[in-house]
């Protein structure tokens, strides 16, 4: 993501310009969240920063830098969330945390990542290959999980650790729409269960004999 | 959904008005996709359509209307291409469907209501009303199919067809998403199958045993 990194730092920066560019950086993230990057001015987020004009050209030089900026901001927010997926309880604790996120919000501005996508992905072929960077680093993650769990013999072999993340993050992004849209954390929560219900299942059957599993009838 | 209702078709409209206003709305579909609705102006749709300006005014009066016949269009168009979502081959042939007509597209444009939901979600709340009413109908397809198959038990009753429904539904919009940003349907052909073979091993084991549970062992 050679991209990505340069619009992170574009040059050496002195601890203070780098607070302020971070700031912009912040605040233009989370107008772009609540009102569009299309409803975005230069000027809101001038203001909202507290800044002058002549700052923001100074960091960003157009809007089109500040956007990528943002989108390498929410990339790099997003991944440090993430962490422990190695088990049933990490993934089980990762899809409370994005269900709780994002009820607490009232589901409003869906995923910031998801988001962005969804309105920058036509319109600005740079952000499109930044935001498909972004969505690699973060499915690696989630599959790096899976595949310790798989190593480990705590999936059976019939389990692709690759195929399940692919899922389990589309799972993510439809199921944040989903909640997006109708302002409710359920179809998330839903969507996420049912990916990880399926993982459950694929645990070896001497060790993860669940309930579910013993109480299971030939219907 | 009234809202939906009432923008579909505001009055008595001649056949031939009603021909125009279509032509005007299939246009502005096609040109918000490719572009975005906030890259669409009505002189654009206009001008794609053939039509003057004083038509697109006579018909929607300002761009907001004409977005929502937009998403109600795009709506009508993606429930019309349901059906038959009943059975195993039903839900393969369905998702076989959506793949491959993403792919022809090189994945341009993501899924045609989910990036509309994407780009209005939080800047035209009236559209995320209908949004979601869309995806509701949507959802209740897909719902009805599988509550079909586990009233015929052909799911075992630890299946849930609502849950499932929910899941299948993300799957589509994240693995859209996913092949959206990344030009290749792969993403949304995987998240689609990880959610149909959750499915094909809810089916009863004395009708419904695959090879893949035959041959399952406990690793």
């Amino acid at each position: 993501m050679a991209a990505n990194e340069s619009v992170t730092e574009p040059r050496r920066l002195t601890p203070k310009g780098r607070a302020t560019r971070e700031r912009i950086v912040a605040t233009a993230a989370e107008l772009m969240h609540d009102h569009g990057v299309a409803g975005t001015s230069l000027g809101d987020v001038q203001k909202a920063a507290g800044v002058g004009v002549s700052q923001v050209y100074h960091y960003f030089g157009d809007k089109d830098s500040l956007i990528r900026a943002v989108v390498a901001h929410r990339i790099e927010a997003l991944l440090a969330t993430l962490g422990g997926l190695d088990s049933m309880e990490g993934l089980r604790a990762w899809r409370d945390l994005l269900v709780n996120t994002l009820g607490q919000r009232n589901c409003e501005g869906g995923c910031p990542v998801g988001s962005l996508a969804g309105e920058l992905a036509e319109s600005f072929p740079e952000c499109r290959v930044d935001l498909a960077g972004g969505f690699d680093q973060w499915e690696t993650a989630i599959r790096a999980g899976l595949q310790a769990m798989y190593d480990r013999g705590e999936l059976r072999r019939k389990a692709n650790p690759d195929r399940l993340a692919t899922a389990l993050l589309a799972a993510v992004e439809g199921g944040m729409l989903l909640a997006q849209v109708r302002r409710d954390p359920a179809p998330l929560a839903t969507a996420l269960d049912e990916v990880l219900d399926r993982i459950e299942d694929l645990r070896p059957r001497r060790a993860g004999a669940s309930v579910s599993q013993a109480t299971e009838t030939s219907r």
